[in-house]
């Protein structure tokens, strides 16, 4: 008999994402209606500019060929470049395409800066609930995650300089590396942060860096071109001109499509040369092939085609998934009204939402799968952690089985109430 | 003034490649022959295949959307029965496609199951010389690197044994956890591994499990499908028909195209299971769009018409190389004849080929670049690191400046002989 084999701290840290079974009983059970499931709109899957795109890069032997070759680790100078110019198009100014990086999905930018940026029995502060699967690479990577209560527009100032102000007071300061900040339709709550907001956190950011010592401000702002109603605000980053605090990280996979794997990261000199030295022993860099189509779908403006096509969808799903709430559930609860991304947060009061609970089994056994607020809340949270949440997600489900769904957990929850 | 980003001790540690300056100087002077660089021959990069495998994967609206939505971790399904399929055909019984991970190139998975098995101060055991960007790894994962000492045909059994004994004799031998092999036409030195050579070291890694328990063989076989003379021998894996030890590697971008970015591994359940949440946290799953296209390619046979190109290509180019030296390099300079792979190695007794040594910086003031053995041994070798040894590619240059390459540093050899 031999010895099983050892594995690292960090395996024994892992766990499979608490939402993996979530997502097998959706994918066991093809009857189950998920407003689980993050993923994008299959209909809107913009097959056709791709097909556009790849006859492009394909046209000639020699073009096709160099999409086939290795690239650089921070990714092809050409998207790099085109990123660059979407950022200033989206009101960034002098972005430096060298400061650029293209990963495998924004996921791969989170986790590697959090590579570059902690060790094990470091802290990062993050919005309260926030984006779990963060929490996941965080808790692998041995991490203390402490939450930031939210208000319906994001992380509110003043817990976070309670926060910053217990760490002060009890030591820890010097292990804070990141603040992390969902700047548009966060997930799961869909905050919306007005100017005011950005501008209130970046200020308590910065005297705080400028008394304790630096760390660094992540802003995600993957769903950004998501955006379902007017002009998005400007980015956290435009109040960082010098490009020295914030690490600005974004993605194709919301407004395009997921299955090209990429996402772009912008950030200041320093964290960009760990932060290619570390995707360089990861990978080498993202797929030259993917990359070369990219910058074609940039340039020729079909990845403001398809993100336009995103838009006017999702709109229509988020008007339809809460025109059936208040049709189906009693109007006593509470659901934000997101400008954007691709979920509603929901708050049932009276009602436990939470995994094994009698409310989460009645649905399920209807057929019918949400998020529990539970998974998105920090280990440990500035207030009582809330049992009566719920993430729902309009961009996957089609329009006839969300209603259902909604009417189904309409019925759970007046039975629930009724007993 | 705001005090500087704080990094990690992984970022601390980590640098960049020693030879991506050398990668820089091809770069910045085209003019530069450089047998250094690793990439693939430009010429042979499959474009009509591939252009073929997008148009069936994007025939249909739905077939098109299905490769731009996210997939799993583990990678695509249909892509994992194909490497299954493969590798059956290459000799290895009951494959689970289960057990198999799509990674970002083989790299990646040397990558994650470094981590997946590895806590900073741990050892693992390489040939030496090695692959130097997986040295690159593993020192900035802080492990500690012990060389093994190779002849033409890779590692030596007897010197494994030697290690072994060392680290129980210094009570260390709890901190190893993995023994790295290449065994087809290793980089650099391209050893071809016998039958007999690959069972003599799989029994001594086998019986030093049993006595002092486990840790992983890591079996990185990613130019097997670049044999240029006959049938390669099985892989070492196939002494693991219960698939409890082996971690077996391979990729698709040297017999078919690196910008595709598309690896694999076949590997025990335990691990399977840590390597995927991993590789979840850092991506949630390779390209599904290439995933698809490389199944396409494996199905129609594209892939096997594809690596007969790259074996015909380089089988030319090893012999004109080989030519090349016997013609103008002195006849008492040892060179290693490849049975496949990349690389050239040779030995110029008499000659420090060390970076910044005289003869360096004569071949680069010649415009031609070599990798110095240097960078592949390791810090902790056996015996004294030899001093006149270089790395020599084949695979990326053309014939003439090859040839011209070769001529340039046989006069400097010439003369630091003379001198």
């Amino acid at each position: 008999m031999t010895s099983p084999m050892p594995i690292s701290a960090r395996s024994r840290r892992t766990t499979d994402s608490p939402i993996s079974w979530l997502m097998k009983l959706a994918i066991d059970d093809p009857k189950i209606i998920s407003l689980a499931a993050g993923f994008v709109d299959t209909q809107v899957l913009p097959e056709d500019l791709l097909r556009e795109a790849v006859a492009k890069v394909f046209a000639t032997p020699e073009s096709g060929k160099s999409a086939l070759q290795y690239g650089g680790t921070s990714g092809l100078k050409e998207l790099r470049r085109e990123v660059a110019k979407l950022l200033e198009s989206q009101g960034l100014s002098n972005v430096d395409p060298e400061l650029i990086c293209i990963s495998n999905g924004g996921q791969q930018a989170l986790y590697t800066v959090t590579e570059v940026m902690t060790d094990p029995g470091d802290i990062v502060l993050v919005e309260d609930p926030t984006y779990f699967v963060y929490m996941d690479v965080l808790r692998s990577a041995g991490i203390r995650v402490l939450g930031v209560t939210t208000d319906d527009e994001g992380m509110i100032p003043e817990a976070l300089e309670r926060r910053l102000e217990e760490l002060r007071e009890s030591g820890q300061r010097a292990r804070l590396k990141i603040l992390y900040i969902m700047s548009y339709f966060s997930n799961p709550k869909g905050c919306n942060m007005s100017q005011e907001r950005r501008g209130r956190l970046f200020e308590i950011y910065r005297r705080e860096v400028e008394r304790e010592g630096s760390f660094l401000l992540l802003e995600d702002a993957c769903y950004r071109d998501l955006a379902l109603q007017g002009t998005p605000e400007p980015y956290m980053k435009s109040l960082d001109p010098e490009n020295e605090f914030i690490f600005l990280s974004g993605t194709f996979s919301k407004a395009f499509a997921p299955g090209l794997r990429l996402g772009w990261s912008y950030m200041p000199p320093a964290i960009h040369r760990e932060l290619c030295r570390l995707k360089g022993n990861q990978d080498f860099g993202s797929s030259n092939m993917n990359q070369r189509i990219m910058a074609e779908l940039l340039k020729s403006g079909a990845y403001d085609v398809a993100a336009d096509r995103f838009r006017a969808r999702y709109l229509q799903k988020r008007d339809a998934l809460v025109r059936a709430i208040e049709e189906f559930w009693p109007s006593d609860i509470d659901i934000l009204h997101p400008k954007g991304g691709l979920y509603v947060w929901a708050r049932l009061p009276g009602i436990n939402t939470d995994p094994g609970s009698p409310f989460f089994e009645a649905v399920t056994a209807e057929k019918v799968l949400y998020v529990p607020g539970f998974y998105c809340f920090c280990d440990e949270t500035q207030e009582p952690k809330p049992t009566d949440t719920m993430r729902l997600c309009y961009s996957y489900v089609d329009f006839e089985p969300m209603r259902e769904g909604v009417r189904r957990m309409g019925r759970v929850i007046e039975r629930m109430r009724g007993s």
